[in-house]
C-alpha cells in the first residue's frame, strides 16, 4: 500500500497483454476515459510503442507519462504512467499469431505489475487478455495465471478463479483438473474454504452479506442417493457448516437449475464443484461481457473473461465493456483495501 | 402401425400425466387445437373426470370420444378418443401434491399407451409432465423414463433422453449416473452409438444430415492432455470412427463454448458426455420451452420438459408451448414412420 494511496485514490498496477490480439487497443481505450483515469492512479507495464500503435487503432489519445524502469515513478491521479520496458516493437510483432515474442513480452509486464503490487506500491493488478499457448512458449509451466502469480511473487495460501457477469458471481472448488479427479478433490474442507474466499472477495468488491448457492456435483444434485452420494456426504455437511460459521450459503442445489435462480436474483454467487459447471453457464449468459477476478492473493487481480480475439485485432471494432468492468472492479475492491488499511492505521 | 396409420395421419398414444399439476389442463388445450386434432389421430389414456377439470380450468372443450378400456376402439382424424380406464376421480386428486394416487394414475396411463404403441396400434407416445416422486410411490425401481419403458414393454436396445429447443437438440453418453462414474462409463463404442442413435432420430425428426458436435470431457476439452486425457484416448478416435461411418460429426470440443456455437447455428446438435454438461446449457437457454424425445424404442415417445408445476396448477395460466412443441414433434416423427413403413410395404 503506497502512502498516498491511503490518503485517495488507490493504485493499479496494469499489465499489457499479447501484443498480437485486441490488448493494447482495449487499454488505450480504458485510459483516455476520464472517467477511470480519475477514479485512479494507473502504473501500466509494458511497450510505448505498443500502447501508441493499439491508440491509433482505437483512435484515442491516452495521455500517458511515461516512465523508465530503473527510474523513481510515482503515478498521479488523472495521468497514467507509463513504464516503459522498450522490449518489444510493433515491428516485432507477427499480428494475430501466438508468439513466443508475444509470450515474453505479456509474461514480463505481468510480472512487474504482480511484483509491483507484491511490493505495496500498488493496490491491485489489472491486464488485458493472455494468449495461452504464447504464454507456454514463454513459460512452460503456465497452467493458468493462479501458478503464475504464486510463482511470481511465492504465495503460497488458497486462491481462486472467479467469474463475474454484472452482479452474478460464479467460484469454484476446483478448476483445471481432470474431471475424473473432482469427486476425490471435493472435501468439506475445500469446499468451506473456497466459500469463505469467495464470501471475502465479495465483500471487498461491495456486498453486504453476499448469498451464495452451493451447486452439487451428480445429476439432480444426486436424486436423494440414487445418483451419487458427494451430496449427502460432503456438500451438505459443508453448507452446514459455513452456514454455523455465519456465511449466507445454501444448498446443494441441482447445477442444471441453479444458475437460473441466480439470474432471477436469488442469489449473488453460484459455488461450483468444476470448472464446466460454472463455465459451461457463465459463458451462455454473456461470453463477452463477464471478468475474470483471481482472488485470494494478497491484492485483487482482474482481467476481461474473453480472450485476444485474434480475428478482429487491428480493426478498432473490440467491444470494451468488459475490460472497462474488469478495470472498474479492480479499483473498487483496491479502493476497499485502501479504506480498510486506513483504518488499521 | 395400424392399416390406417399407413394410409393417412399418424396415430398417437398418449397418456395422461400426474393430475395434481398442469398436465389435464395442458392436455386439455391441445385436444381442443383443430390443428393438432387434423394432424393425427390421438387415443388418450386416462380418466374422463380429470380430462373434464383440466378442461374446465383451461377453458376449453376438447369434444373427445369416450371408449371403455376392453371396448373395441378405433381413433378417427378430427376426433381425439379417449380410452377411459375410470380409475381416477378429481376428488381423489391432493392438488398441487405428489401422492401414491397420482403415481399409479400416471404409470398405468403410461403403461397402457406404451403397450398399445409396443403392439403396433400406435406409431408415437406423448405424455404430460409426471411427478418423480409420485411415480417412485408407484413404482419404487422409477429412476427415470428409460427404465420404466424397457420394463413395460420389454426392449432392451440402446435408448437415450434427448432434449430439444427449437432446432438445437442435445443427446448424451451418460444420464443418470454418479459424476465420478462418467470417466469410465464413456468408451469409444457407446459414443459412436449415441451419436448414431441421435443421428437416426433426428433424421426421423426431418433432419436431412444433422451436423453433430461432440463434447469433450475436461476443462478446455483437456487442453491438449494437460487436464485429462478422455478426449485423446476416447472421444477424439470415437469422432474419427463416425466420421468415416458417414455421420457429420465434429469434435472434441470444448463444452463451455460449444453450445453458444450451437446457437449461433453452427450444428443442429450437442453429444454431451454426461448429463448436466448438456442440462447446465439447454436449461438456460430456454426452461420454459424445452421438448424431451425418449428415443431408441421402436417409436418415439416425447413430452415437455418441463415438469408438474403445481405451483400454478389449477390456474389455467399454464403455458402450452411446449407441450405443443412436444406432441407436434411426435406427430412429425410418427409421420415418417408411417412413410417408411409404406415405403417397405
Amino acid at each position: 500500500m503506497t502512502a498516498e494511496a491511503v490518503a485517495g485514490p488507490p493504485t493499479i498496477a496494469i499489465a499489457m497483454g499479447d501484443p498480437a490480439g485486441i490488448g493494447a487497443e482495449l487499454l488505450a481505450a480504458l485510459l483516455a476515459a476520464p472517467d477511470l483515469r480519475n477514479a485512479a492512479r494507473f502504473i501500466v507495464f509494458g511497450d510505448k510503442r505498443i500502447l501508441d500503435a493499439g491508440a491509433e487503432v482505437a483512435g484515442v489519445d491516452p495521455a500517458v507519462a511515461v516512465a523508465a524502469v530503473d527510474a523513481e515513478f510515482a503515478p498521479a491521479v488523472g495521468r497514467p504512467l507509463l513504464v516503459d520496458l522498450g522490449h518489444l516493437g510493433p515491428d516485432e510483432v507477427t499480428p494475430r499469431t501466438a508468439t513466443l515474442a508475444g509470450g515474453r513480452f505479456a509474461t514480463e509486464n505481468f510480472r512487474h505489475a504482480l511484483r509491483h503490487a507484491a511490493a505495496g506500491k500498488a493496490d491491485a493488478v489489472f491486464f488485458t487478455p493472455f494468449n495461452k499457448a504464447a504464454m507456454r512458449f514463454a513459460y512452460p509451466g503456465y497452467d493458468d495465471e493462479i501458478r503464475f502469480v504464486r510463482d511470481a511473487i511465492g504465495f503460497d495460501g488458497p486462491a481462486s478463479e472467479f467469474n463475474i457477469l454484472e452482479n452474478l458471481w460464479n467460484a469454484r472448488v476446483t478448476s483445471h483438473i481432470p474431471l475424473s479427479g473432482v469427486s476425490a478433490a471435493i472435501t468439506e474442507e475445500r469446499i468451506v474454504r473456497a466459500l469463505a474466499l469467495c464470501d471475502r472477495a465479495m465483500r471487498a468488491a461491495g456486498f453486504a452479506t453476499p448469498r451464495i448457492a452451493v451447486a452439487g456435483l451428480n445429476p439432480h444434485a444426486g436424486d436423494g442417493g440414487n445418483f451419487g452420494r458427494e451430496e449427502i456426504d460432503v456438500i451438505a455437511p459443508a453448507v452446514a457448516r459455513a452456514k454455523t460459521e455465519g456465511f449466507a450459503a445454501e444448498g446443494p442445489f441441482p447445477s442444471d437449475t441453479v444458475f437460473l435462480r441466480a439470474r432471477n436474483g436469488d442469489f449473488d454467487a453460484v459455488l461450483t464443484m468444476y470448472h464446466d459447471q460454472g463455465q459451461i453457464a457463465m459463458k451462455l449468459m454473456g461470453f463477452d461481457r463477464g471478468v475474470t477476478l483471481i482472488g485470494g492473493f494478497p491484492f485483487p487481480i482482474c482481467t476481461p473473461a474473453h480472450g485476444t480475439a485474434y480475428e478482429i485485432a487491428g480493426q478498432g471494432i473490440a467491444n470494451p465493456g468488459a475490460s472497462r468492468a474488469a478495470l472498474s472492479l479492480a479499483i473498487r475492491m483496491a479502493r476497499d483495501a485502501v479504506k480498510r488499511s486506513a483504518a488499521a492505521a
